[in-house]
């Protein structure tokens, strides 16, 4: 942590203030005098000094964290990839690509089933369908509740693949605990932090989106929540951001994927469709996401999407979902890597 | 709703689905026709419609949707002033201000009950002050909890202010609603649709924060949920967008005053200290807010701001505040308002 | 400045970078060495040592820079307010407060000489009007050019408002030197450093307005180009930036106000109209600039908006300026200002 | 276009209105009626229709564009993908992928014949090289100027590679014209209307950067003030828009690169070097540029990055550059494509 002493302060006074931070925070404190400025340098553990009160000092200008404030997701001690297995599926490690495929919303039986045979057979590992929905407008289909989540549970008795929806509540966190195997937290609750608490108290792996106005920083740190309450497998998802842009729902940001692998050990995958919002995009953000370096995809895929509940528009049909992993298989083998 | 064809699409395609469309929604549509491409005018309850299933029509180039998603939340069904009562304090309607003040977060009872006295001295008229604390941070205060409330209850009991606090999840809707005057959903829940449906259940209002990077629409349709839910007692509170801007912890949005105005009946009150995160700024913007026609203020006021367990450094001294009542009061009244 | 080792660097590199620093470019460089990383802080002119060519070395973590990178326009330097003279018209100072009012685009003889009499008579202190236009589309009105300025400078002769109008081009910088007051650059142009070096030799006052999505940092850094360039008199105005909202134009950061005028001594008016995009919200917008302490406003009036060729839709009529006007003085006079 | 009228106009005002936009404007005008409201589908030339003042109308309530206002750069009417000829070297077409390297600005005689040996063996085909720098400070290195165009032009003969480089002001038109291959407009110039009129006059083909908060439909806008000045040859650079994340020096934007495809012929290639600031991530962007269907890269590659007059920390050493290629190449084989 580094403070920066406004001009004309005394020495005396600087002084006591190394002497308080040294004696209540254990830190080791330099000083370097100038002529416009003193500037103090903390090393030690200063995750627990609050910059806030520091900046309240009248005599302080400025007070800058050169630590990153997390710890668990934090690449600097754990240099090692994590991979978090879904399931028997391992996500995340550089050897693997995962693919997870499904429609927004579970709709019904037949539907959840039929695509889930179909993505199982154009090479998805993870089987994706909403049963509870986050909608803009109240008056929207809201997911069929837990009802959906059992049409999961036959789809994944048919095909094998483990399944994986959106917890939007606290009080489904038993519900998800025992029928889900990766639980989703949707980028509208990336900073419901209660959520996070909660998630971190599963025994199942969960998978975080990004916010839509949300730094890596705080990204991250909605990680950290997890693990501080005990669930370190977590795996980040990159979704789009909102910009100025209005063409595309979100923006998708790719740079996320080499950033985040410095900042973290966690595994992350990539979300086109929720980032494009429109169908024909989706492949060429698939192939950008395996070739800057993504542990897998998150891609909409639904039988009917002229007549899905929701999100239609950006869904692929399976045929179109078969054809995009045809294309994605050679780019993966390329990248060193194999589907999981 | 507009509909606009691709070119070329035949007379045969167009009229079966201005068909469908009449037949499914009961719509009137008409039909204009030319060179480049056709356009389809949808009349009537257009609001069950969904775009995303049209924009999936081959033939289709583009929907636009030309009404308001909202109904309960908005002013054209509504021309008046919605006043929502606190406790006995009115909120909105025009010829009132509300001055909303107290801590970032109740530490003691010391604390919080001599804040209390302070800002109902200086003139104002409910009492904040934060138990469950949403922070960016797990290794950060989480607020004191229930027993924060009750410290509340106690500052109530001293004063008469009534009192406003941030309710973080479902399971403290009961408690919320047993000791809390008006229930505050903060910026990171604004799109937590969970919670908007479980306040939308309580007796007491609500105070709906705009979320980081929400539009007045989705905001609106925010409030829609707890309005459909049940509770029509909504006040929106502007705290701050995200933008690129990093000099103030959030960029103040006020030209959202006159827009929700118009799009809406709902009260709409400004959160200055949030926005700027300086404590400096909060004096020139809450000017701002009044003159923009804001229905009241909410500003953060601690006894020892340098202590503060959190937001030290945007929170103003019981001195600086009263002084900023000093300076307010005079624009309230040029305003043709008073404090309420 | 500071600098961050990265871990594990040896006492012998840093005591060779300290070296470095302290010879090429006679900073005092203090070391703080700790168990997870050292911390170099420099003092002294520490302006001209290029931040990226430190993070280029291997063993330096992160830079970061604890002063700032202006200094002509850096209040910390020049205490007192700057007041710029515009042909007899002081902008600035905290004791006046200068509206300038006039059409988007100068359209005609009687269009500009009557508006100039009516905003006159309303209270305006200049006139704007512009004669070459930056337009989004090669196929909108591009203004008259200079004829434009010509029949600015009669309606000049005719009410004795100092005129402001846009400069796009460096080549017309001898025609404004010589016919207009005030010389606007343009958000678009607002890191057009040619223009700016260009505009920094002319006699006449510059009005800078703010990019569509720039800091304040770099906005203080423009006005810097002029000011190091020769011309010290700098008005700055802002008028929006661009955010995901889409309801209005711009996003009004009012904020900018409280932060330039604690950052530079140079005086800052505000473009209600440019922001709000929408004629009906420019009233509110101006009482919340007067009321956040702005020097000035600059608003678009037109005789006949419907019918304008640019800008229609944010543009007053002259009657509704002087209803504004009406409105702003007593606010003025509440601030303790008055219309110069 | 399309014109939603306020709810309660007459039927004799919505007939006053559709003959008065027949009569002036030629265009056919449907009208469909409803009770909440009415609206009126414009079909013809409405390009020249200004929405503007149709809004200010007070019988209407909005009006929408629904046709791009772009001719010339519209895929609509030229279906087919434009190939640039830059000196022999053919950009866009889908056949080929063309990478542009140099240094960010011209230092020397040694330095750039040096990189440009490198980076032509490495496998680029064409040379970059900045004479003008757009600095953020008027104190920083400003470029060699036109001393730094021979230094290019030296490089050029050295190794036949075609030289590009920013265009930063109208006077150096006829400079560029003479000297230069391909004349970059950068981002800060995206919306310096009279540097595109004066670069449509050239015959030189143009490299156009998007602009940092500009949208895909403004960005084509200035693609058409160059053409519609007459000069077709316009290829499209995305180099990263303005977020709130500051991690990165901007955010790239890659679903750009499938949206301008689809909106326009031109071609489109991406900076990954600017959007990142950092050089390790240019790998990695680079090779998401390549998957996502650009038709080339623009690469900073300095000799010397610590040494670097600009952009040090985002330039690659040549060793690094060749290293991208060998990664790069059978990626673009992947893709169908070859290095031209």
């Amino acid at each position: 942590m580094v403070i920066v002493m406004k001009p004309g302060v005394s020495q005396e006074k600087i002084q006591a203030l190394v002497a308080t931070l040294e004696k209540d925070h254990g830190v080791t404190v330099g000083v370097t005098n100038g002529v416009g400025c003193s500037i103090l340098g903390l090393v030690g553990d200063t995750a627990h000094i609050d910059m806030d009160k520091l900046t309240m000092n009248d005599d302080v200008e400025r007070v800058m964290r050169v630590q990153e404030p997390y710890k668990k997701a934090n690449r600097k001690f754990h240099p090692e990839d994590t991979v978090v297995d879904v399931s028997g599926v391992p996500v995340g490690g550089g050897a693997g690509f995962a693919v997870i495929a499904g429609p927004c919303s579970v709709e019904s039986e037949d539907q959840i089933v039929g695509v889930a045979r179909d993505v199982k057979a154009a090479g998805a590992a993870l089987l994706r369908g909403g049963a509870f929905k986050p909608r803009t407008s109240p008056y929207s289909f809201q997911g069929m509740g837990a009802d959906g989540l059992e049409l999961l549970l036959e789809a994944k008795a048919d095909t094998g693949l483990p399944i994986v929806s959106e917890l939007m509540a606290p009080r489904y966190c038993q519900l998800f605990e025992e029928k889900v195997d990766l639980v989703q937290i949707g980028a509208r609750n990336m900073q419901n932090f209660d959520l996070l608490k909660e998630a971190g108290k599963l025994s199942k792996p969960i998978l975080l989106k990004r916010g839509l106005s949300n730094t890596y920083e705080e990204w991250i740190m909605s990680a950290e929540y997890i693990m501080a309450a005990g669930n370190e497998n977590v795996i980040l998802c990159e979704r789009g951001v909102r910009t100025f842009e209005t063409y595309t729902r979100n923006t998708l940001d790719l740079s996320a994927i080499p950033a985040i692998r410095r900042m973290s050990h966690l595994p992350i995958v990539v979300d086109p469709s929720h980032a494009a919002g429109m169908y024909w995009m989706v492949e060429p953000l698939a192939m950008a996401a395996v070739a800057v370096g993504a542990d897998g995809l998150m891609v909409e895929v639904h039988n009917d999407p002229p007549h899905a509940k929701c999100d239609g528009a950006q869904s692929l049909t399976p045929d179109k979902f078969a054809h995009l992993m045809g294309k994605l298989n050679p780019l993966i083998e390329l990248m060193g890597k194999k589907l999981v």
